[in-house]
């Protein structure tokens, strides 16, 4: 089983990383996928303009995460988020532990 | 022996990443260095201005290797591409198999 | 106990990693932390706009090194530098043996 982590800071970076996801699902590997978003990145997760690709990939098994701290630089409240977004106190230290626990780290 | 895999998917990065292998081959170190190329950094691979430097590092035992899914996007055929550049069916799942095997993880 | 090194190559974004520094300070979770700079990046630690927050950092124990490498191409002298740099001869060589040694890799 693979194990990976996406990280995405940056706004512009969310069709690329959509589109890396979805490649590497279609590899039918055994994949556990997570996306971690912080700082400007969390954004998105309200704007909406990608939430359906996220559900789809979210109903296949894809986590999808956010920053607390970046959710509250952002004035954005855990409730304005859609259903299939989990949040996490502090993105780093996400990314901290996954890849300790034997993630692979890709920042599109 | 030191593992490592380079992620490039944007275009402007080759010259900054052509520059970080050429620093890591020259410490002398025991290393296995591999240049992942997805999304718009495949087309470096055909346009030809960093063939001369890629050819010369594969000489030196650096793999090129290029996303078959990129390349579909940007139109480009295997056949395009020169010798040394090797293909694999998905950049990102590479990635992923690299890093569960050991190699480290560098996106310049 | 938790490694982890960041990498930044870009000026712009040493307020993003600084921030995230300071976040991941703030889970208080048992971590190693190191800043690697190199390419373009390692011009901030001579501007002096972030060293005092810099200097806060490694006062908490967060290293903050360059690479000699880029320190030549910027023609910066390792004596311009804050007293709280450390220089590597490779900040490339310096990321793989991190990896390898299991630190995790952050680049912001």
């Amino acid at each position: 089983m693979y194990p990976v982590i996406f990280h995405i800071d940056e706004e512009e970076k969310w069709p690329l990383l959509l589109g890396n996801v979805k490649n590497l699902r279609a590899e039918r590997m055994d994949t556990e996928i997570e996306v971690l978003a912080n700082a400007a990145a969390v954004k998105n997760y309200q704007h909406g303009a990608f939430n359906d690709q996220m559900r789809n990939l979210n109903n296949q098994g894809v986590q999808f995460v956010a920053c607390q701290n970046a959710l509250n630089a952002q004035h954005i409240l855990k409730e304005d988020l859609p259903e299939f977004v989990s949040v996490v106190p502090a993105g780093i230290a996400e990314l901290v532990k996954k890849q300790s626990s034997g993630y692979a780290y890709i920042k599109p």
